[in-house]
């Protein structure tokens, strides 16, 4: 029997599928409107699911306030009201597509996380499109 | 670590649980409501997960433009605005629950998902209601 | 200063949107893939608002718990897994659209509130299409 | 007895709260992180609301899917995947507060209103922020 | 032309319906299980809305942080993780029903809102009961 | 291939995070508002998932009607509208975190599943946090 918390957060932010070392037509026929030279933005709905015995004494798998805070010191503050090809160091040298953001938020929590360990990493961009990184 | 994305999509659509080779009061025993002679209807949500690597040139798994619209036109143009049990050919030898529908799905699906694999396919049939098939 | 309680349900119906008195060509071109001819259907949401003084005894408008059963007994009860077309006496003289439902539920309704006055019914026919009647 | 339907669609923009004639200090003063230079961005959720009275032919206040189609046209086609300050011709004036926005789209669709008339738009910038302007 | 902006935020929070002065049976005939001794609780949703001309230089008809703020400060910290019977001085002469909790944060914002008038107080007590106070 | 089956319930309860063995600072450190004396309280959203094959005659992983009666008569009708620290006797033993609570139900309904096995208990305490007891 396995147990798991997740905790659910979310931020706002621009960004652009782009690779300047395409021409205009390649980067408009794989990435359409997503390539628009201005960017375009979300609200991004993010859930971290941490693995992991119940502690006895707390009843806990980790305490989800501090699981909370530690995804908004690392996370949110970074990305919230951003741009994520222009202002986040740690996405720099990706493209910023659902699945690249996820993997780089995973690359920092896994190490962090206090008890426990990171099962998953889910990241919503639209309604209709998610990404998700997990063990 | 595994990575995997889902697109999201819906159709509304008729249907019945009934056998014929089942009297009504058995009909009415295992089907309840659900056996009602002239049918009746679900706003139907479909999700459909792909598991893979990520592309590290488009930073995709699969281009989610193009998987949404495989789905939409191997089944949603095939059961929206449709009566699941007189309307839908690869539906007809099955009683339509959310189990069997999925099923189907899967089994129209995992041959052609461009790249990756198909890892889930989640029908929503009300709030209260889901099945999975998932690997 | 105005108050107001709304109870909300929800039942799964089919329907199908088609005049008789229309060629196949006229009911397309209006109805389009609503008037396909084996119907389709949709897990409709119900809003019913009750408007009227908080009763100082009990704190409320109207009782919610005797409102649900009003609407289950009145409405869902009779539209619940039912084709509205040809299972529902009082929706029969009318196409079923949203609009035409909404009103024929206000009608039931309106002279059956316990306390207080009926101010608005709402139904959610997909996630994205609302029909209101208010006064 | 009033009688309403709503539509609801989506899409995803980029903007930036910002004045060119207020310094940096006043415009982070009242903006906040909406001020960020490099802008961020929202998946926008738009309700537009018509009401009149149902036609007692096709039992409708408006066709919804010209309603959408019009709302898509006029709307959707012109904000979706853009950035509002840069993009969108008629937000070009004006900060783009959903207030704002929320106006300028109900300035476009009140002339072009096919049969009732325009009664509400209601744009949701996140889950928890929202604009209407109504009659 | 009306413009209101609503912001949302949520609670959670114990509360008993219960007249000390009616008999077991009779607190139990009118509340239900809501009367029960131990009391019960829920996850609150709160919109406050407020209605006003929108300030041609900041294109807001009030500040939402400030509003955020405002409702957080006078309601939320004053509920939030509270029992409502036992714990919130402004409640504690009222049967905390859904209408009367909004009743009291009504009369705590109105006086309160920084620019334009509060419009409309609506807390919704789970996701099929909803009270609304307003104009 | 795996074929599971979800069906979603509710349930409105108070609850409390303490230990009487702990001082109140360690309470209060350990469990922040969770520890407020008079309690709090939640809606709480309960899935049930079971796996297994689909009965090729009824074409159902387990009846979905069954399944919700039984998590009705053996979870939803001792917790809800409850003290779950005071009233519910399996909790008893147990600080009533999301995840003691959904190992609670976990062992409850797992010997007691009709077809197919019991494959995970999601237990959703607020909007943004979840606890997982699963295989």
């Amino acid at each position: 029997m396995k147990t798991r918390v997740t905790i659910k957060t979310h931020f706002s932010s621009a960004h652009r599928l782009y690779r300047p070392d395409w021409t205009e037509a390649r980067n408009l026929e794989v990435f359409g409107a997503c390539a628009n030279p201005n960017g375009h933005g979300h609200n991004y709905g993010l859930e971290v699911t941490v693995e992991g015995p119940i502690d006895p004494e707390t009843g806990m798998v980790v305490d989800m306030k501090d699981l909370k805070s530690l995804v908004n010191d690392l996370i949110v503050s970074a990305v919230d009201h951003k741009h994520l090809n222009l202002d986040v160091p740690f996405l720099a040298s990706v493209i910023p597509t659902a699945e690249n953001i996820a993997v780089a938020f995973w690359e920092i929590l896994e190490p962090r996380i206090p008890t426990g360990r990171l099962h998953e990493v889910r990241l919503q961009e639209t309604e209709r499109n998610i990404a998700v990184v997990s063990r």
